[in-house]
């Protein structure tokens, strides 16, 4: 599935985040027209779905009934099962090879379903149905406690028991490139006086990956964890923006509500199982040993290095703030997963779950600015004389993840927003 | 809006839920076609609103073109705004007094667009795109803070200074009738043995109320607390099932999940709030006064009647275990509609944003097994011999609500549920 030594008649560069060996979905809009459709990103360019199964190019006869990849989002095709969406790939792999006349050969063929990608407008590409945000970075859980609670009472007593999580906002996840407002919103900087309102303080990121559901269940059945890597389409980054005084005064006892639902940015290539299915790793022990439902038999973390760059209003160029990897976390997406739908809750095509952030060991791999930051208490130093505890307005932040095959990258593009000043009213 | 002196032809009795002065709103499917589309019910009728609009008894030129009415969901037409809901309603207390004859005299219409209530299948009348679930019974919040950490720290901080909420999962939320499987999942019974798996053994209601969504708002751009009343369509029954035990061990520190995402019921027909302004009153006094966001002119609480009933197996009628009023919540709607929003975050037509419990001052009023038993102290007792601290297989729950008029009643016909025995994996 991910061959090394496939290439396409597309010149790809070996670090080019979209090689053959990738083929992630998005949904786009071409020139000179309004519809928008399915495609894949190969190289610099971006294949168009819809087309290409109008005119017969797969070979499934219930595709070109319903018209999957003519939709403005991709639910439709998760909603298939995992056999289909592997058929649509080794059908899009054939097409794209180098020795493939079919559409290499076809030059009126390629000019309507190949667009530079710099010709076409991407677009959110899943009508997201239910978010959720789950909490399976142990050193993030860690950090997070012991700056909150102290080293001693850092985690809580189910953290190693079960994935924590919970239901996020759906309405405000936006695509890659949106700017994003700094929130207004209820504080209490000081426990002696009354909460005040007004422009957060403490404006962070969170470096996330999300994947989404493909087929779902139905109510009352739940989703086993040898069932789970049927029902994951796929992968995106994620950038849980968090307004951390508004957080810390609402949160408890329901968790984080207004704190966060005001923009989630997803990257806008779902990158497919299938292209990460080489970079399965072992993943952190786990002690004490999962109940039944959360155990399995094989590697099911994932080698995907992340990236978080930083780009203050007065610095010519990102800066990298933090490197981390989706390998750390401690939880799987299958153990996510089995665990959402354990209860019967029913999971339906095109739901986002996120990891949580993502930190590593080391605090060059810290995932936020409260934690690289340690609260304020040791700002990070920017090119420049510049620091940062939390963000300002002006600063734009770019997640970036990839990962690292034999002669190849699986590449996630990039996630990517600036902070707008605050709008009180 | 809701003239006492208003008849329809229609015989409605006093007491019925439905009159010519409620006209809710839902969604059905008519006898002898597969195509739901939107209706009022009115006493035991349902009137075909698609059908009315395309044979042009609407004055608005815009609803014949965009048919809001002929659709599988009521979106459409709650996204419209308060004054198209406005002129709709007019339009059909028009329509249905006695004294026009238009729809009383035209057998032939009477017969295409009136459906006796038993020939009609309801279904859920909304795409739900977020669900919150806010807490904003003081009574409930004291109820259980006192149960879980004693009397002197019952209350959070923030609890009197914002409408405490959490997001809820939208995929779950079903029509009343439909059967609730008791969910599985993790729990810790005993604090010094390691957590289990199995059906939950604390199995519970919530009586709570709920608006919908009309128009929503755009990212970044808040519906302020004057502005709020405006974007509120109407009001379901909701109860939110939940499994205490898992709910007590998944919850700290990111708030419910598994124990509610299992199933929460709603009522099938959506009371416009306009049906409803004639019980608006003055709520309970907020101690501290909130700050000035959540600040508004004018009654904003209602005075509808609240009960649950309760069937268990061995019962041949129901039995009312709880009465209680939405008037006792101490945040009201438009407060916890502005402060959803104040931090930018979108709402959306068909948002579903639930109360919480609704307990009232008495005991009595209590509007959930966990304080009515007291957490198992107090089990509650029952015609014959039996007695319930929570609900066990077979039991049927039914939650009723209505606001008492002057000769009439607002009704807002039931939230059913029975639930059915666990099926672990």
């Amino acid at each position: 599935m991910t061959d090394p030594s496939l290439a396409s008649f597309l010149d790809v560069d070996a670090d080019h985040p979209f090689p053959i060996q990738n083929l992630p979905y998005g949904v786009f809009t071409p020139p000179e027209t309004t519809v928008p459709r399915a495609g894949v990103a190969i190289g610099d360019h971006v294949l168009d779905l819809a087309v290409l199964n109008d005119d017969g190019l797969f070979d499934a006869p219930e595709l070109r009934n319903t018209r999957p990849f003519a939709q403005p989002t991709l639910n439709d095709f998760m909603a298939l099962d995992a056999s289909a969406w592997a058929a649509v790939r080794e059908r899009l792999q054939t097409l794209l090879r180098t020795d493939t006349p079919e559409l290499r050969d076809d030059a009126a063929l390629r000019e309507r379903v190949l667009h530079p990608r710099a010709d076409v407008t991407l677009q959110l590409p899943v009508d997201i149905g239910d978010y959720t945000d789950f909490y399976s970075s142990k050193q993030h859980a860690t950090n997070v406690g012991t700056m909150f609670r102290g080293a001693e009472n850092a985690l809580k007593d189910n953290w190693v028991h079960l994935p924590v999580g919970y239901h996020g906002r759906a309405s405000s996840v936006i695509l890659s490139g949106r700017d994003v407002r700094r929130p207004c919103g209820q504080t209490r900087p000081n426990d002696d006086e009354p909460p005040v309102f007004g422009p957060t303080q403490l404006l962070d990121f969170e470096l996330e990956t999300g994947f989404f559901v493909g087929d779902g269940n139905e109510l009352g059945t739940p989703i086993t964890i040898d069932e789970a890597d049927d029902h994951i389409f796929g992968m995106v980054l994620v950038n849980d923006w968090s307004a951390r005084d508004i957080q810390g005064w609402e949160y408890d006892p329901l968790g984080p509500f207004l704190g966060k639902s005001f923009a989630t940015t997803i990257s806008p290539w779902v990158v497919p199982m299938a292209a990460l299915e080489p970079f399965r790793t072992e993943g952190p022990t786990r002690d004490p040993e999962p109940l039944n439902y959360l155990r399995a038999e094989g590697d099911a973390a994932y080698d995907v290095t992340l990236e978080v760059d930083l780009q203050t209003p007065s610095m010519s160029s990102p800066h990298t703030v933090c490197r981390s990897n989706t390998k750390h976390l401690y939880w799987t997406m299958r153990q996510q997963l089995a665990h959402h739908t354990t209860n019967g809750c029913n999971a339906r095509p095109g739901d986002l779950m996120a990891s949580g952030t993502i930190s590593g060991p080391t605090e060059a791999s810290y995932g936020s600015m409260l934690e690289l930051s340690w609260r304020g208490e040791k700002p990070v130093p920017l090119p420049g004389d510049e620091t940062r505890s939390f963000l300002e307005d002006g600063d734009r932040v770019i997640l970036r993840g990839y990962a690292e095959g034999n002669g190849y990258r699986i590449g996630f593009g990039t996630a990517e927003g600036k902070i707008l000043p605050a709008a009180c009213t």
